[in-house]
């Protein structure tokens, strides 16, 4: 291979031979070889196999957060951006998964294996929704003593729309309107209003 | 054997031989020598694999389902009742996982393969929480316009905590907040009460 190699294309090429091989059996020399490079090459790079799989699951896992970003910064009423921010997530994920069953389980293997990859992840997704909650308690228009907390609530109580070990779910006929009946029920509560 | 071979005494003998050889390599020949009867016997009870297979799956999931009916007959507040049931659901699931992790992946995977069964638990589990919300609404203590509804976004919003797909995360230090949290957050929605 000419010139430098970058670290874009050992994931490009990580991403290849995880298509081919399955993420059990990808090693570091199976990407060394698709790139044409010795091993020596891509470890200078990443210095171990599990150096590897982190920056491969944390590259997919970057494709889910960034439009979410973008939801986050376009400001606007708190209420809508929530609905948005949630439904955003469940459609790429459940995108991701129709797309490629077979790389979405490799992609999914992989993030169980980069625990802490997938931590950091959660953490980046809820500290998102915090900024949309807190924007709207700020705003008077939602009530939250405690906004992270309220985040993570909301990101757990939507995780049959957008986990992936909900992936065998997601297919269901009912699932936008069951997503909206969870969505009316988290932003009405229970109780009734009075006034 | 002796004496006539009852229904009850083929299932216990099916959850022995699952729990000995796991579910894909159990067949009704193994139940029929775990009970030392011909499997012509068996077959008078169970015409196929799949009607002991699912026999198996109900009886289970009955364990899960009957101390719910109880809280459903208790009477007393909604809010309460709503509360109590679903942490009772979790706790039963999280305490089957926790006993015997390898039974439960057995019986979770025999679930699976018995859709039907499993859907019909569902219902169950549904119009249980059905009744308790319409109770809270007859009682002015709820607001919830369409009962049968909510009730589906109660169980869908709490997946993460009875939901065996989630069974990886059920000994997290944090789970019983976050229930906590969920549940707090279904209560009061997201919008603020004005007094």
């Amino acid at each position: 291979m000419a010139g430098v190699l970058t670290r874009e294309q050992i994931l490009e090429a990580a991403e290849e031979t995880l298509r081919r091989f399955g993420p059990a059996k990808t090693t570091v020399v199976d990407v060394a070889r698709t790139l044409g490079v010795s091993h020596g090459t891509v470890y200078r790079h990443f210095p171990s196999k599990a150096a590897l799989r982190d920056a491969v699951a944390e590259e997919w896992l970057a494709r889910v957060s960034a439009p979410l970003e973008a939801i986050v910064a376009s400001g606007g009423p708190a209420l809508g951006r929530l609905h948005d921010w949630v439904a955003t997530l469940s459609a790429t994920k459940r995108g991701l998964a129709a797309e490629d069953p077979e790389l979405f389980e490799t992609y999914v293997t992989l993030a169980v294996q980069s625990r802490e990859v997938v931590d950091r992840h959660v953490d980046e997704l809820v500290a998102q929704l915090t900024a949309i909650v807190a924007a709207g308690v700020d705003a008077g228009e939602l009530a939250a003593a405690d906004p992270a907390a309220t985040a993570r609530a909301i990101f757990d109580a939507t995780s049959r729309f957008h986990n992936p070990v909900h992936a065998g779910e997601w297919a269901d006929a009912g699932l936008a309107d069951a997503f909206e009946a969870v969505w009316s029920l988290l932003i009405d509560g229970l109780r009734p209003r009075r006034g």
